[in-house]
């Protein structure tokens, strides 16, 4: 009997929430590979808020997963078998690896990593890929940020808020973090650098905002949406940008929210609105990925991950995303890391 | 005695819809002219919804107006008396010249008109001024339509809307029209050459705009805010552009009303949604006027003027704006056009 993939398939449309029973674990026999196909094992899952609108039955910017196969999901894992000549064995690879423990698919559906032993591999996750891509591009290309603007980011203590905020910083912004606990607070400004944070838990957003930005809100980078949207419309200067990256506190509703009131100060200022999905930009990730692993390296641009040991936990870890239960990046342990030869 | 001048100054904040009381009828004596002033007797005041917010004890793009001070508008008008070479008596102008009959400022604020004999003089104010260039630029340089694109207008009746669905046309577009009878979408259907009308208050806008926009939308061009741009959203297209040039349901409203529910799709299509006020654009106003006034000559732009007569009337009058009541430009005769003398 050749080699076993465990996955979790998804095999109801959640509604609110992802509950365990809107996923059927799996166990099946590996395919044997095609022309160009590789197999993958995982070594780590991403966990994202985005792929609670992928289950959805109405397209986001991808199709709707369909209902009995692999949740879809992106990872980082080792390639063991290659029937493509741009792969061999023991390559680290990243892609939309699915919750599984193996994948089997197109060699040209896959990034080749060239990782460095000094690097974690965890930070391939946390920085090196589209996470850091999202902040890198949604920051720089979106937000537009010039020196001594201020810049406030929602869901900063989150994979890529804690990541926009860093980057702000190195631009030379006066950078303001929303966040959802006072840990998460510390965190932000003590560790990496936020000028100021606000526990947007800790009383009304609007008057908390107010006090943290004396000079108004030049880039808004919003994960969140809700309440902390509103209050920064409140706030924008004149030709502000606000980067609709994430609207995280709505994903999980039936039916949308009413949006922010604000909505006025984007014309009397003339601000600008847009919304931004990572994948626009993936031609052109390698521009981010030298300047993300550069500041890294100089200990400019730091992260956490927030590690859960093993895929049979990801159907319930994956709702930490939306409880506001992690800071910084939540991989699931899929496997071991095999190291490096080198 | 000198002349005397007529004005409505601004006496009270309005609190919702502009009230009579809210304004003050004066009769003054008019001032000395000092060097580089001119005086000028107004022909037309324009009523403008924005005028309305100007009127709060906030600021807009503008700062408030003064209470006591005479009522801000834009209008049209025939120098008298001049202390400034670049104007003479006779000179036709457009400025800020407010809610009075005479007014004395400094020729440096007026925009010389060359008038041409086979124009009417109100379509300077309905089309080549500040309404057609908001139009103008705010479809072309925000909104940024293509041939075949669909374009949405809402307020589409109105003064600027029915410009920019016009040149919307004229660019080779699909406009739909958004409006509040059956009068005048037919207006826009029969006279301007929309593809389809809307009438919003037969149904919900949801289902009809998304029965009349069966390639989804490309383009929206929002005057009015509320549940309009809240339908459009729901049907915007990848990289879709919002221009934000008016929200005239909510300029009466204390405290603003949330905002649209179907944010989200500005997220996920990558849509980019801007504010504009015209007066960004007052150095490249000549750019749009040589095109209106040509498109106008071949009649492929028509334009509608509803006249008050008589500056008495400005403070009701000016309500019609926010209750639906007039079909394109709210103007107040305000005196006799001398005609020209070529």
């Amino acid at each position: 009997m050749g080699l076993m993939n465990r996955s979790w398939r998804l095999v109801a449309r959640p509604e609110g929430p992802f509950k365990p029973t809107d996923f059927s674990w799996s166990e099946q026999p590996l395919p044997d590979l095609a022309e160009g196909q590789v197999l993958v094992r995982q070594i780590y899952l991403s966990l994202d808020p985005t792929s609670r609108g992928w289950a959805n039955p109405t397209p986001t910017y991808l199709p709707p997963i369909p209902l009995g196969s692999v949740m879809r999901g992106f990872g980082l894992g080792v390639v063991e078998q290659s029937r493509d000549p741009a792969l061999r064995p023991g390559d680290f690879v990243q892609g939309m690896l699915g919750w599984q423990t193996h994948a089997v698919t197109g060699a040209d559906t896959l990034t080749r990593m060239d990782r460095d032993p000094g690097v974690p591999l965890d930070a391939y996750l946390a920085v090196l890929g589209h996470i850091g891509a999202t902040a890198y591009f949604g920051l720089l290309e979106i937000g537009q940020p010039h020196p001594n603007e201020t810049l406030v980011v929602s869901g900063a203590a989150g994979a890529v808020g804690s990541l926009v905020g860093q980057i702000g910083k190195i631009i030379g912004c006066r950078v303001v973090g929303v966040a959802g606990s006072d840990d998460k607070c510390r965190w932000l400004t003590e560790d990496l650098g936020f000028d100021v944070a606000l526990n947007y838990k800790r009383g009304p957003v609007l008057s908390g905002l107010r006090r943290l930005c004396p000079s108004g809100i030049d880039v808004h980078f919003e994960n969140v949406g809700g309440d902390v949207l509103d209050a920064a419309l409140a706030f924008i200067n004149l030709r502000a940008r606000i980067v609709l990256c994430g609207l995280i506190s709505q994903y999980n509703e039936l039916i949308p929210p009413p949006g922010p009131r604000f909505l006025g100060n984007i014309l009397i200022r003339r601000a600008r609105m847009e919304g931004f999905i990572v994948l626009d930009y993936q031609h052109r990730f390698a521009e981010a990925l030298g300047p993300l692993a550069r500041w890294m390296a100089e200990g400019r641009l730091r992260y956490r991950t927030q590690l859960v040991e093993g895929l049979e936990q990801a159907p319930v870890a994956v709702n930490q995303l939306f409880s506001g239960a992690n800071t910084g990046k939540l991989l699931v342990r899929v496997s071991e890391d095999p190291g490096t030869s080198q």
